[in-house]
C-alpha cells in the first residue's frame, strides 16, 4: 500500500486526475440533467497513419461517443467501473492481468462482463482515452499477460524491493547459463551499461547459442531474446533502454516475409491494430542486421533455404502493397523483391550448415563490421 | 574447448563412450564383412508402462533393429553421423538445439536431411539408446528449442562462467520485478535454499502477482512459472532442484481436464509420447495444491467458472478410462468424477473476484495449512 519513487508517482498523480477529470464531467453532466458522454479515439486500422519521422503507426483524430442510452447503459457502467479499478490499482500500487480484470467483474452484479471480450475492448477504449493524454496502458495498471523475452550482456537492471523500496541491481553479465527474464512492466527500471547496441534476437535456440559463447561480451552488446514476435513487455523493455542509454537496436531474424513484416516490422513502428499504444512499444531506432536475401548469396546458404509457400508469397506482396512502412523505404522494397525473386527463405540457423559457430565467428563480425549497410 | 567440473565430465565420458561402444561394434561387423545393425527402444504408446513405484510413464522392453540394407543405408549412415556430431559436441562442450541439428546436415552431401522431421526422428532413436544406458539427450548434447519458465524466490543458483569456469550465484530473491529464466540445460547447476517447497504455478500472470507481492518471502519458498505444459528445461530443473535440496513440489494450475492431465500429469509422470526421456524429466515428488473441484465449492467461485466444453467432457473421460497415472489414484478419479457432475471449470486467476489479492492473503495460507490434503 506504499507509493514508489519521485517519477513514477508522477504518472500516477496525472493518472488520478485524468481519470477524476473524466468521472467529474459524467457527474457533472447528470447533476445538470444532461445525458453523459464519453469520448473514444476510434481503434481501427482506418484511423492510423504511418509518419517517418515519427516512426511509428499512429492513430488519427477519429473519435466516436459513447452517450448514455438505455442501450449503452451497461456498457457504460462497465467503462466507469474499469476506471474506477484502474484508480484502485494506482493508488495501491497493485496491477491487474486482462484475465484478472475480466475476473474483477464477477463481484458487479448486472454489470458483470459475461465474456472476456467484453472487458478487453473496454479495456481498449480507456486506454486509447488515456493514450490521447500520453499515458500507457502500464501506468492504468492494466498489464499484458505475458512477460517479456530474456536478456544477457553488459547491462546492469537497477529495480527496487516492492516491500522496501530499497534498490536492486541485476548484473545481466553474471547470470551464467540462465538469464534475466523481462518482467511485465519496464516502467520503473533504470539502465547501466558500457554495451554499444543491443542485438534483439529472434529465436531462443540462437540466444541461447550467443549466450552461452559469451557473444555480448566481446561484441559489447545486449542480447534480448524476442521468441517471435515480441511481446508487449519485451518491445517496452527495448524501447526504454534504448532511449535511455542512447544504443541502437540491431535486429537479427529469419530472412523471411514473416521476419521482415512481423517481427521486426512490429517491434519498430508497431501494429496496425494497436495504434493507441505503438508511440509506447514501437522501437523506431531499430534497424535489420539481417538474415537478408542478399546474406543468402553472400554467405552461401543457397542449399539451405527453404521454397517460399504460398503464404510467404501472400504476406510479401501484401506488404509491397499495403504496409505503409515498406512503402515509405524504398530498400525494404527491393529486399522484398529479391526474395521474391529468389523464391526461397531462409532461417537464421541455417547459419550452422557451415558450424554451429560460424554465426560467431564469421557472420555477425561481418556484419557489425558495416552497420551503415543495415536495412531501415 | 574446455570441459567442465567433475561429475560432468565423468558423464561426458560416459557419453562419448558409449558412442565409441556402438560405433565400434558398427565397425567390427563390417571388418568381418557381416552387415551391421543398430538395436533401437520402440518409442510408442504399446511399448509404455506405469509403476506408481517408480513414479513415471517408462519405456517397455520391445527394440527394434535397424540392419543396414539398400533401403536403410540413408537412415543407417545419418544415425551414425549424427552420433558423431554428438560426439564432437561433447568434445567441444558445445550443443546444437534441433533445428540447428538438422541444419548441420546441409553439409553432408547425400545423407542430408531434407525435412526436420527426419532429423528429430533419429536424434529421438539416439535419445532412446542412450536412455537405456541412463544418459539424457542433453548429454548428447542436443538441446530444446525453448527455454523454461521464469523462477523467483529464496534460491541461490550455482552455475559457472563458460568461458573461465568460474562460480556464479544468481540470487533467485534479488531481482526485483524481474526473475530468472530457466537455461536450456540444466544439468551443471546447483543449488542453495532455505525454501520449504517449489510452488509450481501454470499462467505468468498469477507468477507475477505472487513475485511483485514477494508471496515467496513469506510463504518460505519458490516460486515457477511454468506458462502452460512445461517445457522439458523447466521440467528438469524442477526435478533437479527438488532431488538435490529435497523439496515438495506443490502445483498451482486451473481446474480443468486440461490443467490436471495435461499440465499436472506431464509435470509429475511425463508424456506418454516421450517415454524414453520421462525418467529424467518427471517431478515425481509433485503434488496437487489446486484449484480443485471442491475449491470451487469451498471458495465461493461458482459464479466466476465456465461451462465444460465437449473438449474438456473428453479430456476427463478419456483420463478416466485410459490414462495409467488417473487410474492408479482413486482420490484423481473422485476429483474427476466432480469436475464431470458439477459440469463446470475455474481458473486461478478466478480467485481474483474475491479481490486481486485474496489468492495471497486467503487461498494459499489456507490451502499450505493443509499440505496433507493434496491431490497425489
Amino acid at each position: 500500500m506504499k507509493k514508489s519513487g519521485a517519477t513514477h508517482s508522477d504518472l500516477d498523480d496525472k493518472t488520478i486526475a485524468l481519470i477524476d477529470s473524466i468521472a467529474g464531467e459524467v457527474r457533472d453532466s447528470i447533476e445538470h440533467g444532461t445525458l453523459p458522454d464519453l469520448k473514444l479515439p476510434v481503434r481501427s486500422l482506418d484511423n492510423v497513419t504511418y509518419d517517418e519521422a515519427k516512426g511509428y503507426f499512429e492513430l488519427g483524430d477519429a473519435r466516436k461517443v459513447r452517450s448514455l442510452t438505455v442501450n449503452t447503459a451497461r456498457a457504460f457502467a462497465q467503462t466507469l467501473r474499469l476506471m474506477a479499478t484502474s484508480r484502485t490499482m494506482v493508488e495501491h500500487d497493485d496491477f491487474a492481468t486482462k484475465r484478472e480484470v475480466y475476473y474483477i467483474s464477477k463481484n458487479w452484479g448486472d454489470c458483470r462482463f459475461d465474456e472476456q471480450a467484453e472487458s478487453d475492448a473496454i479495456m481498449d477504449d480507456i486506454e486509447g482515452m488515456a493514450s490521447m493524454h500520453g499515458l500507457s496502458r502500464e501506468q492504468l495498471r492494466f498489464y499484458p499477460e505475458t512477460h517479456g523475452g530474456s536478456v544477457a550482456g553488459r547491462l546492469t537492471v537497477v529495480d527496487k524491493n516492492p516491500a522496501t523500496d530499497a534498490t536492486i541491481e541485476i548484473d545481466c553479465a553474471n547470470l551464467g547459463s540462465g538469464a534475466y527474464s523481462i518482467p511485465r512492466s519496464a516502467e520503473h527500471l533504470s539502465f547501466r551499461t558500457d554495451a554499444q547496441f543491443v542485438l534483439a534476437i529472434e529465436t531462443g535456440g540462437m540466444f541461447q547459442r550467443l549466450n552461452n559463447h559469451r557473444f555480448w561480451e566481446r561484441a559489447r552488446c545486449i542480447i534480448v531474446e524476442m521468441g517471435g514476435v515480441p511481446t508487449r513487455a519485451t518491445r517496452r523493455f527495448i524501447r526504454l533502454l534504448s532511449d535511455k542509454q542512447n544504443l541502437p537496436v540491431y535486429c537479427f531474424v529469419d530472412c523471411d516475409p514473416y521476419g521482415f513484416t512481423n517481427i521486426y516490422r512490429t517491434l519498430k513502428v508497431g501494429s496496425g491494430n494497436a495504434a493507441h499504444i505503438n508511440r509506447f512499444l514501437c522501437v523506431p531506432q531499430a534497424r535489420f542486421l539481417g538474415v537478408t536475401p542478399q546474406d543468402i548469396i553472400d554467405f552461401g546458404l543457397e542449399d539451405a533455404t527453404h521454397k517460399l509457400e504460398a503464404t510467404d508469397i501472400k504476406r510479401a506482396e501484401d506488404a509491397l502493397q499495403n504496409d505503409p512502412f515498406i512503402i515509405a523505404h524504398p530498400e525494404w522494397i527491393a529486399a522484398i523483391k529479391q526474395l521474391l525473386k529468389m523464391g526461397v527463405r531462409a532461417e537464421q540457423q541455417a547459419l550452422a550448415k557451415w558450424g554451429l559457430n560460424f554465426v560467431i565467428d564469421e557472420y555477425l563480425p561481418r556484419k557489425l563490421a558495416n552497420t551503415g549497410g543495415f536495412l531501415p
